[in-house]
């Protein structure tokens, strides 16, 4: 099959969900344009932003890393070393090699050394591995971001993971959760740094595609504790409908955010009026660490707390 | 293991959504109570209601006549062969039969004899199948219970099938079929007789078990031309969640009813309030047939000159 674009060279990339197929060249600049409009869209970024991009050593976060080099983003890597054994140590070595092949260093996080290694700390709260994961490492991100001076933090999540939490919050008729979902989080003030998920329209698929071609080496297995996440059921579920109805995901996730200023009036009773999440004020700050919190301790802190008293016993 | 309600006899129905496990004799009374919840609620039917049990001769459809005969209520069973060959002529014989051992007789309509056997309407019309076999049925369901002086129409829609058709409706914002779903659909005067689905609590595999445990005989096999029909990807990507999260399935369909009004307001700018669908008026009636509509003929006349005009080809 010849590329449905420049119908020259030979398709090496099939996408049933634009009824198209590329080859290596002008699929990239398909995800480059995808990747481009999903900033402008909800201008998730400015080139005067100093960016923290999030890097797990996956694939989606390492080729979010080099695409916005490649538009001049003033970037640097956060890698946060969950504690999770080898497969923490394989990680970490991709995200160095990666940074180092591009003249870059990348800021590490020890989570063994902060004193909450995921598996130990999730054991000693009894909390799910994943629960206790996004509190730690969404706390990391926007400490290591407002201390340095950062001005956006921007993660990895693509098209796939996002449709597949709205499909777990519709299934629960999650408001807040609903709510919360957009591409954009704003800059809340008092020290919450805004974050934006610039992969928003392309789908894992695309993204594995962008990596392989572009010759990006990354962590290939997924971790370790995830084998039980509610996220991976919708995904596969989401992935059934996708096969036989191609498109379906992307109508269903961009056609949310759309619909998303009316519907969440609805469900929340807020008044958003299309306007991505408005975080409001924080209560204040941390009496424990100092980090925005709408309560008296942040997550985190709580978090450590009562992993701490069990660990105590 | 044990039945979970009485304690004595042997379970005979595992049901893991409602972390349950029953006997035949308590599930029935489990069943009962599910469906007449479910009456309840929406004030679906009225002990002076003539009711019109819309049958297939598959199991759904079964269960309901029975069980509605079982309550109490002046019913009377409606078949439409559809004309897809032996498959229509099994399904007529369990209807009969059925119904003549509970000393009924069902109303019987032959799209053959009405000039729309499913399989031709829809090759003359280039539609498909089951959009073709909707829009009949929904014409004939209302004709017959128009004309004979029914005050509702009873079909036997269960739990399975309303939340697949919410997750198609949400999967594409289909604003207006999410405000039309809902198991009550109001008598809207002019010939629009009132429209209910009293299993919408209870599930594909409770119905089946109610129907294998009652003895009743219905078709098994599902309707030929249906294996392309989308609600069945719907069908099986929600089977696969609720296979791993037990539950999720009503709660899923459950909340959404409890969102409804205010949701839907945000979706098409009704006032609905929480209320069932509100059909509003119909324009008047059907220039070629009298059946009541919004435009100049009804979707059913439409579709019959449409494969009509082909025929004559």
């Amino acid at each position: 099959m010849k590329c449905k674009r420049c119908r020259n060279a030979a398709a090496a990339v099939d996408l049933p969900s634009h009824n198209s197929a590329f080859c290596p060249d002008c699929f990239f600049v398909f995800f480059r344009r995808q990747v481009e409009v999903g900033i402008r869209k909800y201008s998730l970024l400015d080139p005067s932003d100093r960016v923290l991009v999030c890097v797990s050593g996956g694939k989606d976060s390492l080729v979010l890393w080099d695409i916005l080099m490649e538009f001049g983003y003033d970037t640097e890597g956060l890698y946060i070393d969950l504690g999770i054994g080898d497969y923490s140590d394989r990680s970490r070595e991709k995200v160095l090699a990666f940074a180092a092949a591009r003249g870059k260093e990348a800021i590490v996080v020890d989570l063994r050394r902060e004193g909450v290694p995921i598996p130990e700390t999730a054991k000693r709260s009894h909390k799910e591995e994943c629960a206790v994961c996004g509190t730690v490492k969404r706390y990391f991100f926007n400490r290591v971001a407002a201390s340095r001076g950062f001005t956006v933090v921007a993660t990895g999540h693509n098209l796939d993971d996002e449709a597949s939490r709205l499909l777990g919050n519709l299934m629960h008729w999650h408001g807040e959760h609903l709510e919360r979902q957009h591409p954009l989080l704003p800059d809340a003030g008092e020290g919450l740094v805004r974050k934006v998920k610039p992969l928003w329209r392309v789908s894992e698929m695309e993204t594995a595609a962008y990596g392989f071609l572009k010759g990006i080496d990354y962590v290939v297995e997924e971790c370790p504790m995830s084998h039980d996440a509610t996220s991976l059921v919708y995904k596969e579920a989401l992935s059934l409908i996708e096969e036989k109805m191609p498109g379906t995901r992307s109508n269903f996730y961009l056609g949310f955010l759309t619909k998303k200023g009316t519907f969440l009036n609805s469900l929340t009773g807020a008044e958003t009026n299309g306007a991505p999440f408005s975080p409001g004020e924080t209560s204040g700050k941390c009496t424990a660490c100092g980090a925005p919190t709408y309560a008296e301790t942040c997550g985190f802190c709580r978090l450590k707390e009562k992993a701490g008293k069990e660990a105590a016993r």
